[in-house]
């Protein structure tokens, strides 16, 4: 029995697709997310600045007594997981591992497609991943630069032209392939299931990272005897780095419930202040 | 006669559209560009936050020997310039105050039309200055959220089903009104012109935020005898503060020419440091 806390972290909103999945199946553990929003998006920096942000993001975890950390961010799981890591006290989940371990093993061709923002996708890091568990797997990705924005301009329902077209342009390569598997591998794209799923087809199996990293999440700490006290009400506390009204509207969509008012912003660097 | 440089300074790529101008107008001028890539977008953050971020870059540049700075950034425009100019040493130039001049000016009818961020719609800010400069205007504004993630990702031509469909939606209000004037209160707009001047008629002006500050800083520069000695060859200078490759892929783009291996990456707090 552990009942210190969860520690979320991403760029911004995607990793709340995330904490909304370890809400509903924990709800005695007590959760922190932060969302670095006031340097969203992680995406188009550098690897040296992706992994100072990664560390800064962490430090402030640590500072809140944390049983484990979860990277709920593409591009910090992709870039700078094993920094991280190899640095924190408490164990690190990121995206990539869980998802593409889902993915490789309910794949019944083994044809899987693979999407993401241009830097995941580049990184190869969902490839290489799901090679290692099913090393004949035929792996098709395609890079979805504009999920991110038209999900959070709320662009996800049936019937939006503008959802639907991109939709077809990005995904047709992977419809085309005849993959049967489709890695989500941003924690946006949960919310793009309904139009993705209208177009690739009902029997193309989709996979979300943020869900699959809570579930995994959920085992290990079962496995180790880390879970919070079952008598124990547990707490969700969010933070982000800048502009809390502006967070709390759409996240209260990720999550699907209104967290208005409950969202309280934090500085990293003064944070670090003695 | 002044030999010393001109600043421009924007959150990212946008503001090249204000340096194209001033680049193809005053070709013996030496001029500095710093993109803010590092922390881009401004216009989700705070006031606070942007004021900050204003105040860093016009320090950077204030280093460089400079006799103005544009600020060639809607946000900074819109809700930091105040602070700024009281601040600075040497003129500084924000987008809203020509854009409106010039689209109070060229209205025949004074129904004019204001496109921009959220952030800056919601601001106000375009509304109030063009009703200083021409009190009986009839303003209709919308913001175009989806348009700065489109013209990034190269989505600005006719017959692009997704920029046309974007286009139609967020001017069809704007059409309705039968304005004659367009202010492109945003400076990635101007990309945009051919795709909104199909939809809006080829009567409709469009003012580019951009554009129109850069013209105002000539004609200043002209009033004060501040322009470089005509023999001289002017020179380009591009700074940003993350990832060069990927903002030069785009930044030529909104140059019109080739500015590979041409741009430094800078540190602002690194820079503060004696």
């Amino acid at each position: 029995m552990d009942n210190r806390a969860i520690g979320v972290f991403d760029s911004g909103l995607g990793g709340l697709t995330a904490m909304r999945k370890l809400v509903e199946a924990m709800p005695n553990e007590d959760i922190i997310y932060l969302g670095d929003n006031g340097r969203v998006p992680y995406g188009g920096r550098s690897r040296e600045t992706v992994i100072r942000y990664a560390r800064e993001d962490t430090d402030f975890l640590l500072r809140h007594n944390i049983k484990a950390v979860v990277v709920a961010c593409g591009t910090v799981s992709t870039v700078a997981l094993d920094t991280v890591s190899s640095e924190c006290p408490v164990p690190v989940f990121g995206v990539v591992e869980p998802t593409a371990w889902k993915a490789a093993r309910v794949s019944r061709s083994g044809r899987i497609g693979i999407i993401g923002t241009k830097r995941s996708v580049a990184s190869g890091a969902y490839d290489r991943a799901i090679l290692r568990f099913r090393p004949e797997a035929q792996l098709f990705s395609k890079a979805c630069p504009l999920f991110v924005p038209l999900v959070e301009e709320g662009r996800v329902r049936r019937g939006d032209t503008v959802i639907e077209t991109v939709v077809r342009e990005y995904l047709a390569e992977l419809r085309d392939a005849r993959i049967d598997t489709l890695l989500l591998g941003c924690t946006h794209y949960p919310l793009l299931s309904e139009v993705i799923s209208d177009y690739m087809g009902g029997d193309v199996r989709l996979i979300s990272a943020g869900e699959e990293t809570a579930e995994y999440l959920i085992k290990k700490l079962r496995e180790t005897d880390a879970l919070a006290s079952p008598d124990k009400r547990g707490s969700t506390n969010f933070y982000v780095t800048d502009n809390a009204e502006g967070f709390e509207r759409l996240a209260s969509f990720f999550m699907g419930s209104d967290i208005s008012g409950r969202v309280k912003i934090t500085s990293l660097e003064q944070e670090k202040q003695p």
